[in-house]
């Protein structure tokens, strides 16, 4: 594949969601990514959801990573390389000390789930980091958890970020390292990016759970006649009055100045139920028509089902997100089945494939 | 600040989470980012939460954008620059085609809602692309929001991938490029990576929302006997037995093969009910010894105040979860006040900064 990244080969040594995900995306700017497994699979070979029998996770080369040799057949390839992206705990001679004996300027990034090295996946770090105490409906009892495993994904990219970053300082100084990423981490960082945990220690209440509506401003979903949600917000002046022409607020009924969010947040009651008749006597596709013409910020909530209903294409997208101007973006495709590289990959670094499938190194 | 990126200068025309984010992330790797904003301050200048009449999001360069003097001003600094990172429409001396002409290997990443240029927030994306019919408690009516505003972060994150990717680039060809990036193709990617979409095209009943399940395997949260909450998980076959020897599961009780992940899911229910008495008898400090002892995978729920209580230093992360191996990792700091470096960075490009100032064109 062609992209910005060609030239870049990267070792990934991966299960799961957030190193397989940032090998996808190196690939799809056309790094070249060898996702390398154990005999038989990773621990995530069988990991719903399975299509077709293959798993949507990347495999590429399949080696006895249990025995010396096979270990060290890894290590040839990661010192080859040059970049090794990881997830898994590195033993023998796959840490990095031993790795950098053989390659000096290596870049190895490491995904944990905690900095200290300790277990966590992307749900027991969401579970302690505050977010399913204010999401869900208003009073419900308990935490809801996002179904989206939002810091594998946030980790992933950011593990790209680390990656390339790396390898910029090894390509102006020649200096390569190892680079440590834990889940638990992203999320207190995204957490306090996001003003949550300065929120948390100055403020006496901070936020409760607040169901859809979006806090410190106007937003919220509705209900159309026809029993479809639409999602319908005012995140700055233009957009509040953009809503109150399209739905007919009448003017000065509200006595707040609502081009200030704070106002339209202390008043989200009273805007939702004037604007919640207004949306359910109508289809959505009458208040598609009138939103669309007074560019309310707004758009309907889609099922999986419904999203492909709406484009045929869209359940094989780009490869990437990132646009990078290319004559024709690749399209996204299968991971390649368990093994699929495992010869043309090793006779590229001079290795005897027959005699290692003999040695049963290689199935 | 040292780091990795040090060297790199980006200019970030931006507002609200996704560049700005991005910027963040840059910047704490080491990259020189400024951001320029309009007299006044963005359009998120008064963005919630704001704590100490300051404004969480990152503010440096305060110009007229909407003069022309100001934008031409921008363009030089953008130049000078080489890179630039923004979420606005680009206008007049700022596109990218005419920033171009004064600095042929420019790159610039720009970020809009949708592709196509349409306007979309994290929170219109999200209701498209499905996750809000899964999201939340099981039986619940409509649809449930994700309070993290995970597209935003995914993006920030990607943009700098993006960014890296395209200097990485240039600078081994010399060559820059404009990288477009919309919040609306990383959800439907991600959404792709995660097998959704063509589970969506492929099964004709596409999973429902069932709670806090973790989906196709087991995990869900449980209440404790003095009302706290843990996640708790076996993704492996190993964590499932961790998890049976911990709680004292009678061997044999389930007719099914717990080793594997869709047996587990398929038996959920009856897993939840040996699991759930063996939790609410025990209390947080009696099922942690337990869980530990056995290596079970699970977590605590904590509030945000909880998260601050068992780490007195957690409200004041790290400024990037990458960490690089330097002796010290920088802590976040708060964003600089609107227009604090506009004076010394305008000198550095040799500007009269007292003239711009009598001309209105910086406060």
């Amino acid at each position: 594949m062609q992209g910005v990244l060609t030239g870049l080969r990267v070792i990934e040594l991966s299960a799961f969601v957030a190193a397989p995900l940032g090998g996808a995306v190196m690939a799809a700017m056309g790094a070249d990514v060898i996702r390398v497994d154990p005999l038989g699979g990773g621990i995530d070979a069988r990991r719903w959801p399975v299509h077709e029998g293959r798993s949507l996770y990347w495999e590429g080369l399949n080696l006895d990573l249990r025995s010396e040799r096979g270990q060290e057949l890894a290590a040839r390839l990661a010192a080859d390389a040059g970049t090794v992206l990881t997830n898994l705990p590195a033993r023998g001679p796959l840490e990095y000390e031993r790795l950098r004996e053989r390659r000096p300027d290596l870049v190895m990034l490491s995904i944990t789930g905690r900095a200290d090295g300790g277990a966590a996946v992307d749900y027991t770090v969401n579970a302690g980091i505050g977010f399913p105490w204010i999401t869900g409906p208003e009073g419900h009892e308990g935490p809801v958890n996002h179904v989206l495993p939002a810091w594998d994904v946030a980790t992933g990219h950011l593990a790209v970020a680390g990656v390339l970053a790396a390898d910029r300082h090894r390509l102006l100084t020649g200096e390569g390292r190892l680079v440590r990423l834990s889940l638990a981490d992203v999320a207190l960082v995204v957490a306090s990016h996001l003003g949550l945990l300065m929120e948390a220690q100055l403020v006496e209440q901070p936020r409760a759970r607040f169901g859809n509506h979006v806090y410190g401003t106007f937003g919220r979903d509705f209900r159309t006649r026809d029993g479809r949600y639409v999602m319908v917000l005012a995140l700055t002046p233009r957009q509040m009055r953009s809503l109150a022409e399209a739905t007919g607020l009448p003017e000065g009924l509200i006595e707040a100045d609502l081009s200030d969010e704070g106002e339209r947040w202390r008043h989200r009651q009273e805007l939702c139920d004037l604007v919640e008749p207004w949306i359910a006597e109508r289809s959505l596709s009458e208040v598609r028509d009138a939103f669309e013409r007074h560019q309310v910020l707004w758009g309907p909530y889609l099922t999986f089902k419904e999203l492909l209903e709406t484009d045929a294409q869209a359940w094989r997208p780009p490869a990437t997100a990132l646009d990078f101007g290319d004559a024709e973006r690749a399209a996204a495709l299968p991971a390649p089945s368990l093994g699929a590289d495992t010869t043309q990959v090793l006779q590229e670094i001079g290795e005897d494939v027959e005699a290692l499938r003999a040695a049963g190194v290689v199935p």
